[in-house]
């Protein structure tokens, strides 16, 4: 790590932005990084969006062009930008010779028309998307080491594919039964903007179900399950807390596994990726462990019979689902370690 | 309602006990109820125990004996206490000629193998058993009119048996794939002794599964709704909120349904029952709705292919699931109006 | 209580206005209150504003107009509405012969000066503000009896107010050395409306002053103390919860006092008064026991030199400091038993 | 930086002990940290104590005695153990030549008979008070750097005592009149053992002051603003939330000033000290700014008269006010720069 990379963040107003500035200004691998805004709004400093950042060094607040971005000599750009802002922004970013982390969902589907349907959105050239990496380090590091662009993963879909892979590879889950994936997130996952639904009072002190399956991050979750829409069942809920993911998984296994089977599975498939944590069998994670980390916790409980399977995978949904993970793929990119700059 | 009903209450001094006592000192078909402790310390009126009832009116609190029960007239009493207490107390309660509502898991099984099995408990005289009667109004009204004994049901089954009771009795669910019941529920739920589990910063900005495959709860969910326990997966999580139950119900169908047909069949099951709430197809119920009531308020999504099927169930834990189901009991066992001092 | 009293709720879409309503509602001497909105958007019924309302009866939605109310025989007419609005409304119904509660701070003010500077809006006539009642029972139950137009206080001046007045009648503080307020509320105090500091994440685990020394409460607290600005420091924070406001007050006293002192003097000054609840020297009042109730509760400390000293004042800013409150101005204005529908 | 600093940690097993835990494990100057506690239980890592921790790398547990830590050749030792504890370990950890901070309020007073009177403990030799440093950086940072035992201050203080400092020395305030210190603070500060007080149920949604005249923090807060008790109201409430202490200060100034007289006051007062964040004039800091960091951020309001100021000092209780402010005395104390793992 002789040589610091220069980066870009574009679009740093929310809440995953946020937590994107606070990893990169401590990344002992980059540049300090320049922040790029549609709308600077005269802005200098990232400070004066996020006083809470005041004290961490100079946080240069640019307005956004893709030349700016290129004259800036930025080797990675990082868009933390609405999906139709992604859409638009890189591939002339990409044009300028600046790789790309995309944390919108712009890029995350092999079939355009997936995001036409889900989105509703116009989908990007097909050579473009073909281009695109799925950035979940755990599944595919060897395509993002080398990739231009990287769509990095939805929060639900990192917690339900890294829940439920090593399971649907080894071939235990009895698909003919479906499988289940029950998800509650905390309200930084619904964005910065204040809307009802979002209102303190509407949040604190309730729970809700919503989405029901209409949620854009299913096409994404059956996608690298490698399962169809009537296999799984996936759902999502509002807890009145700001930070975390928590997805309670459910199989029913052909035959009868032990608990000691279920942990060396899990153990194996994620053996040397720094970033899965998987817990004993018998003890499960919470989502206060995983809170302010990049890590995903993944534990479970099998019941006497050996046959019925209940996964517990968990993470922060702007470090994992989305920040952290984007950093994490920025270090594969660059020949950084993996877990630099996220512990 | 001309004569007022004498009532007694054993063992106030939980969560559930503090209920109860609120809801009973306004309730307008009860004599003031009195209130009996196992250890008094000395107290002469609830609010020694609860600061918050001051200024409700007088809430005397006595020595408890059977005797003192017998002697007072009362002609229902309250069990908020322990297993084991309950299944002391209940037989020489009766004995005196004075019905009973339990509060606890002490009569709620058929078996009283169950009883041993769940919660490690030497059983109740099988008569005695026989007797009692599970107190959901919504399915078993007429019993409850009649009955001696009545167990009031637990929080989670509350909501689970209410939310799948029509779709398994009409036969739609395909039993094949197995039914999963995902529940959250308030801490007040886990009672109000200090421990670890439910110490305040273990629980605030936290999320976790527990007592997977393991929970007291789960033969009471399998009796009500008649399934056997490889056909269902029942979990349960903790919220970061005092009070409420939540549980989202997976089901897949045999056949295609509308959300209509599902709609109309709820409406249909519920039909005259005021502490039921229907919500129509495609509005979900949330936790704030029913926090500080009586209503278990039911809705549900349908994928478009008419197969999958998510019911969303939710209460108060310790309204409907508990206290609040005491006294709708209490009312039906006396000829009040089921909805008397519940609104 | 023979004849129950028709009452009309005028804009009742805000947290106030559902508290209100859900008070209404349940109330005994009332008729079925009709709910009267500026814009109804085609709403038949209040649930449709409040599904959490479902099953409590009827509760009808009208447009307003004041001539609505009138043909309607409201006795008393509820204004749940803003500023603005209430100087508008207030006027036109008072005229048609309907008595008001009016729960903005359009007419709490013998000055009309002061609302247009703490408030910026032109004040009513002086005719009318003369026949404005500031509605705090405790201290003028008498006017509010005959008042037509009541003006229901804020909530920090409720719980200040209350805090305060007996020591400052007594004589007690030390002037010369001031007085400092410390107020904490819940959320729902800054209303319904969806705004970036209201959004669940910026409250929750958060904590933060706001409008010091500008806080339109202030003139209000002023005014019934009977001090100077130069004499008060007031100050107002918001809690990461729903419902409650708990403030501090801080008095240096000019002689020694005990704490039997203290208590008695505020016994005796809230003697008969069923809504504000005097704890004991040595024990202090905590916002959960007020919450979703209408009572006030008053402790205090008292250091061992007697001569500093600090009250602690609490309650439901949606209970006493809003609805509840209202309903207990109602109760007065119609004879009804002061605490009928608030327990 | 070119050598690492062995460091050892007695008694980590509670929040602060996690906090400093955590910081020293990603700590860049110094060896991995060697924990020593009284109860291994067996525990060979911290992690069995910390699941959170996993991942964090080598955090090795070892049986507490001070021949251990003296002959792991540790230069600095942390204490984060009961008061009684660290009475008891600070000299015989001393005496083998390994400097100490304690974060317990063992040493904390010049003046023996203050912890006997506020602590109820026996106090140390008179020798070993007089060599304690007060460890607050911003005020006393060339006697840490020196200092073989420095006493990490309480966390209340820390706020109150950075927020009134450069007022009081200023000679600014009116001490006539007396100073008011309303300060809240989040339940991690209330230690990790489950009681009554801290349960989940008592804290959610409630919100109380506590230890009225009588909290241990108070005679801290009074030696380092040099006044006396009569001076000064000194309240502590409790947050529903885990993390951050807010502080609401009061003062009556003698003569007008304005808001560009007192921020420049502070900025000169604090120039150069990177941990301490002044808001210019008109803003407020939140609890959310500084949570999960070492920031102690400081901000005001003066009314229009400029004689009444009301100053604003937050932090995170376990930052600035423990662990945080614990690593950063021991940078200062081994001649690393300051802020160096506190980022």
């Amino acid at each position: 790590m002789s040589r610091r990379v220069a980066t870009a963040v574009v679009g740093a107003t929310g809440y995953a932005g946020y937590e994107l500035a606070r990893l990169l200004l401590r990344h002992p691998g980059t540049e300090r990084p320049v922040f790029y805004l549609r709308e600077t709004n005269g802005a200098k400093c990232l400070t004066e969006v996020f006083p809470a950042l005041r004290g961490w060094g100079d946080a240069p607040v640019r307005k956004f062009t893709p030349e700016a971005v290129a004259s800036q000599g930025a080797q990675v750009a990082f868009l933390a930008t609405p999906h139709e802002a992604s859409l638009e922004y890189a591939p002339e970013i990409l044009k300028a010779g600046t790789r790309v982390v995309d944390l919108s969902g712009a890029f995350r589907f092999r079939c355009g028309e997936t995001l036409a349907e889900w989105y509703g959105l116009k989908p990007p050239e097909p050579a473009l998307l073909q281009r695109a990496v799925y950035g979940l380090p755990e599944l595919y590091a060897a395509q993002v080491k080398d990739a231009e662009l990287v769509a990095n993963p939805g929060c639900y879909p990192t917690a339900v594919i890294l829940g439920l892979r090593p399971l649907l590879e080894a071939g235990l889950a009895a698909r003919g039964r479906g499988i289940v994936c029950d998800c509650k997130s905390g309200t930084t996952g619904a964005g910065k903007e204040p809307r009802r639904e979002t209102h303190f009072c509407e949040v604190n002190e309730n729970f809700r179900a919503y989405k029901l399956f209409s949620h854009q991050h299913t096409p994404e979750v059956l996608e690298h399950l490698g399962l169809g829409a009537g296999d799984v069942m996936f759902s999502t809920h509002l807890l009145p807390l700001s930070r975390g993911i928590l997805a309670t998984l459910y199989a029913w296994l052909d035959a009868p596994a032990t608990g000691e089977d279920i942990e060396a599975l899990y153990r194996k498939y994620y053996a040397g990726r720094k970033m899965v944590r998987i817990w004993p069998a018998g003890r499960l994670p919470e989502l206060q462990h995983v809170a302010h980390t990049n890590f995903c916790d993944i534990g479970f409980a099998l019941d006497h019979s050996g046959q019925r399977l209940m996964v517990v995978s968990c993470l922060d949904n702007l470090g994992k689902g989305a920040a952290g993970q984007a950093v994490q793929n920025f270090n594969l990119m660059t020949g950084i370690e993996e877990a630099e700059g996220l512990l």
